[in-house]
């Protein structure tokens, strides 16, 4: 869970804009695909170097550049330079702990968000930042890694499937964080699955183990919502803003798109609100099996503490001889029988009294 | 509970505007009725195909169709090239995860809604997601599956009775709302007579099985909060809203009908006060009965275990013959009825001090 | 408390403004209550039928009139009738489960609010509907039963004592609010005093008990909030609304009250964290109470097991004849003295040390 | 602490306006001191009669009157009859439940607010009101009895120290506020090293008595809250206000004022957060006491219980001369040495067992 | 913690903008940097006096002051005559438990914030109070002691490394702030580790010590919010504010800032989320830990007191002489075996039942 909150301060003690990457540093080639479109024509290429994405500039298509790996900070520069992006953005592509932003400057619209995925392997959910720079005719993408997330869409566009193909960059801008927004879906059915397991099992049989399952699940819900959560004023901003590289039509695809944040959002919530009456469930149902479990070992003990006495009785040595007084029934006839009568009697009597007052 | 946050990716990965029903597969026909009225005439049917309805398009009447059962993907389809429908309010309509939603499309207003409903049977809440399209003299109803909450409208179109008749298809729009928020009514009233009931049981007799009633009804409180909250946006859109599908004289209508949401919404909020009271309460109570049988136990055992000391003293095979410091009560007329004595002398003592100290 | 959330569902699929009385059926008169007033003449009559009061509409004279009951659904329409009132309004007058709130209808304005009343018989607080139609030179109040809480009102008119005889219809509308937020202080107060004995006995002497109070008057709490909290909103409408029926002077006069009302919320809010930290005082008091009370019992215990067995090994019956080395203690002159002695030394060595612990 | 709730109901019944004391009766003598200054000129005097007062009322010089003591409901209406003040304004200042308020009629305003002080003796936090009416040219000040904490005021205005001479009646207003404000922090400070002290103790060693004094400091913060947080818009409402009796200069110690009252609202915010994490402490520090304490003594008895058993065993009479298999033990030659050496091998190995697992 | 709290009441009874130093009193010698430069050229001395400083306020390069020490209270007000700062200016730069504030007096922009330091040697974070002032290409800092978060930023501008040296004292002062909010993250980070070594250690091992830890974070992280939370307001307020002393291009920095400050308080929430799990997390451990060892020790005594029980009937010395029904089994030929036997059958029950039952 914490391990969310490292690698924060590199960049402490730089200066505003100087170019370093925070976050995990990779070796691999940057992957640059460039896709260049408009509703008549399509070409698609992988860039050996950033310099060819270039040429696509001054063309009036929409150029999508997506460039997986942001680690080679001079690949970064160069972009920066040839579009004239500010030294702001740059720094904000490199550093991975971004919060989801969104930045407008006049001609250039910049959004930061996060890509979440759950791996199976490590059993955890871990946030990949995704950089949407949108200029006119022009998105550029970067990616911490090479992802697959981005492939229907590219499927849409050569085959000029749906309407990708016949409206501009905004609208592909668009369809890039739709398609996020849409796979934080998948994540949260996962969440809402593993939940409602954790759910029976509480009522069925808690462990201690459910305990820590539920606290790792809490851990995840905070860092799901820190994650999306400043999401929805990026997408607020991006539908009202009053920027021109956005058209109208494509504001009415950005609403739904909030519409969809808000739900995930709301889900987040209520994931947090379920946890948080699953904590007190479990701990209410621990503390009655324990109470169960010591009610039962403190009746055992309980019924037999007062045989353990009348035998301990019969176990004195008064001296008979000494006077008749002394211990009369040891000689009796049937004192020892009488004595297992007693004491069934009384353990009779108290798995009754304790039977009555609903205790077994 | 859990239930309630799945399927929801069912649309992830595809173009935004793509038509698949997300929600419960069904094979029953879809049924489409229609209603044609104005102050003076009235017409009902029950169309065959979809295609039946858009003769009335063109009509100066209201015309109100409503449509069962959603999984017919090309019967939304048709309506929404006929009435040239935002491809979103369909894939909103499809979507049965959708939040309450207002969309304004200048001459078309879209209104999406939950329908709840108590079911005996599985004694869980459910929610049917019922879609609203207003345009001019024009409304569209869908419904996932038949349900009878409309009939006492078409009841009073049949009648003309109240105003309905008398008032455009935005008026017709609002009575759909209201029947719906008055049904959630119900509801509550029988949630608040649950949590009535389980707080005379709380204090009567707390159950371990009372807790898990109570888990369930805050999971149906968070799941009844989740479907009706967004609501109050939504009518709050409708009637501050610019549109001129709305009249002022309809306005009025809608503003009672937020007083309405909003006093839901309170009666929720009150209802997870109560809830979370009854946590505190019940958890409480559990204890204090675990605590008060543990405490009889361990009296028993207290009183006991001095006397089995007392008995176990007696027992010991000092030899009488070696020194006359030796036991000597063993050989004392009354030394055996003297440890009763002193044995129920111990007893008593026990049990007054634990009187004086309140313990029982 | 539950009861609180009862009979809402009357209306649910009535057509909206339909008249039907939401809350007890009573049989009783209605009672109707005339009085006409301005600076110089007085008069106040008890009509016999509703039609009495359409007599006193055309006059400049201020006239209230006070209807006390409402079951009565025809007298209601009637004056709905006769006062062109919306449906709406008629509607709200008869379902007695209304949030407060206010309408401003241009000429009218119309007023929900709830009397709080504490009934010493049923030891519960009751909130009793109260509704107020302000029009020009107009005020109509709907209680649901005979009150007395706007006695002081009436006669302050009949002497001309106070300003209220100066001032138009809109002041005596704020004199009735603010008759009805005075009695809320009334509750408070005692609810306060209620709420500091309990904290005293709570310090003193904790019982099961006190937690099922605090239980209640919390369940109070979560009513009077419920009930007072949107008044806030209305009367800061009322005073910031643009009605030309509000006249300046009385605005101030609102002012006031909006504070008045803000205290009262201000109170409940205090009540509510008041009572939250004394649940927590009252789990931890009796927890420790109980932890006391085992602890007590655990030492007797603890002292007295180690001193049995000591008597235990001396109740061995190892044959002294076969060898030396079998329990030579037997036959010693003051073993029986001695093992006294070393029982008595471990007693008080365990005591000192449970003493030390600062356990006794 | 429940003693901030009583004493508000006297008012309810009586028209808005009648002047009543709410609140403690006094019988000393009303004092009234008046202040007169300019730049230049400087005039104090204690005042017979309110009359004495209302010949400052002309002159150009800023006047201050201070009365002491608001009982003596006849001072207050003579002065509400001169300076022609509201009828509210005179009812608010004798209501001394009042709330932090601000009220500002045109060439009048009205300011209340709390004065906090911690009483030694009863070791509580009293609230006495404080209302200042600024006019022009004069500030009239209430308080409930004589305090010195304007003497610092006093003193400046007399020495002509700081800018107080050179400003006008709002920047002697201010100063006044100003001073209560600062008089806070003093509180403040106190409550915040009772916590630390708390804090301290709480670590060291919990009493049942912490938690008590824990929920009385929670009591005070509510209190404390209560009385300062709306002070917040009071003074943004002054700061902001577009009443010309505050001259811009003012306006900056205002803003500087405002500053400082957030401050406190911080502190008090802070102190509510500590004390709630001191309960959770102290909750758990003494459950984590009594644990220790009971595992201890359980241990004790666990480890004898054994024993006691082997000792029973051997306390058994079965007849060896029945047969050989009868307790052949007991004629062994280290028989009851053997037993000793089980016995406290069983014990050594349970002590071992129990440091293993780090019980002990 | 509480001593965050300390310290506030030293001004209290001063006239507002007296000059009096809030905070620890130091007698170093105060050490006053100036750095003067603009694209072209650079100049940086050490000021023996504070008038060395008045001949830079002339030329039209950008000077910064930096003033390392603010106990002296004479050079404060030395500055303040020669600026012709507000009072209340002055009074904020001495008060050292300010809250992070912003005031712009048209040609002046002043800045409260805090700089926060963790002390490896006291285990604590310690604020130390910023001021900085902004003027017409003049930056005057104050700090409380030397410390060396500037360092980089004088090395940037004698460097004339990034665009620092290009612009304007508006630019400047961003930096300063920029280089406090990045030292915020490393307290951040810090932090953050801790909290994740205790969450391992929480789950693997849980002590009564790392309640207190956890206490201590806590406060810590309420502090920290406490310190930081106003900033978000602060910035906010600087780049949306119309000082004309901030040029658009400086904005943009700014809103960048204002991102990481959200940023930072976002985390800081996150940690107050986590460390609340964690308090559950730990009290639900301890306590199972607890209950754990209560169990164990509890089953031993309940297998050992029905054995016990067996051996004391056995002790039992009825006369077999008397009757031939007084405890035949003593002559019994296999009885002490079969006593063994059912003792160890007993034994063996007890231990079967209860892993069916999985106590244990």
């Amino acid at each position: 869970m914490a391990k969310h909150v490292k690698k924060l301060s590199k960049t402490a003690g730089m200066a505003p804009g100087d170019l370093v990457l925070v976050g995990e540093q990779r070796t691999e080639k940057v992957k640059i695909t460039i896709i260049d479109y408009d509703e008549n024509q399509f070409q698609e290429k992988e860039a050996e170097s950033i310099e060819e994405c270039f040429l696509f500039k001054q063309t009036p298509t929409v150029t999508w550049i997506n460039i997986d790996g942001i680690h080679d900070v001079e690949t970064i520069e160069k972009i920066g330079r040839h579009f004239d992006l500010h030294p702001l953005i740059l720094e904000d592509i490199l550093n991975t702990g971004q919060r989801p932003k969104y930045e407008d400057f006049e001609n250039q619209i910049f959004i930061v968000l996060k890509m979440l995925q759950f791996l199976e392997k490590s059993n955890e959910i871990t946030a990949e930042q995704v950089s949407i720079l949108l200029g006119p005719n022009l998105v550029v993408s970067f990616q911490e890694k090479t992802g697959d997330v981005f492939d229907p869409i590219r499927e849409r566009i050569r085959k000029a499937k749906g309407r990708v193909r016949k409206m501009g960059a905004d609208y592909l801008a668009y369809t890039l964080l739709d398609s996020i927004v849409d796979s934080y879906y998948a994540l949260l059915e996962r969440t809402g699955e593993t939940i409602e397991d954790m759910d029976d099992e509480l009522v069925a049989n808690p462990f201690p183990e459910t305990l820590k399952k539920i606290h790792r699940l809490k851990g995840d819900t905070i860092f799901l919502r820190k994650s999306v959560w400043p999401l929805r004023e990026v997408i607020s901003a991006l539908e009202r803003g009053e920027s021109k590289l956005i058209k109208k039509s494509t504001r009415v695809f950005l609403r739904d798109l909030y519409d969809h944040t808000i739900q995930v959002i709301d889900t987040i919530e209520t994931f947090r609100d379920m946890l948080s009456g699953m904590t007190d469930l479990y701990l209410s149902s621990i503390s009655n099996k324990m109470n169960e479990v010591m009610k039962v070992l403190t009746i055992i003990a309980t019924i037999f503490i007062p045989l353990t006495f009348i035998a301990g009785i019969y176990g004195m040595n008064f001296n008979p001889d000494a006077s008749s007084w002394n211990m009369p029934e040891l000689n009796w006839r049937f004192g020892y029988l009488g004595v297992w009568g007693v004491m069934l009697l009384v353990a009779l009597l108290m798995i009754l009294y304790f039977k009555r007052k609903k205790w077994i």
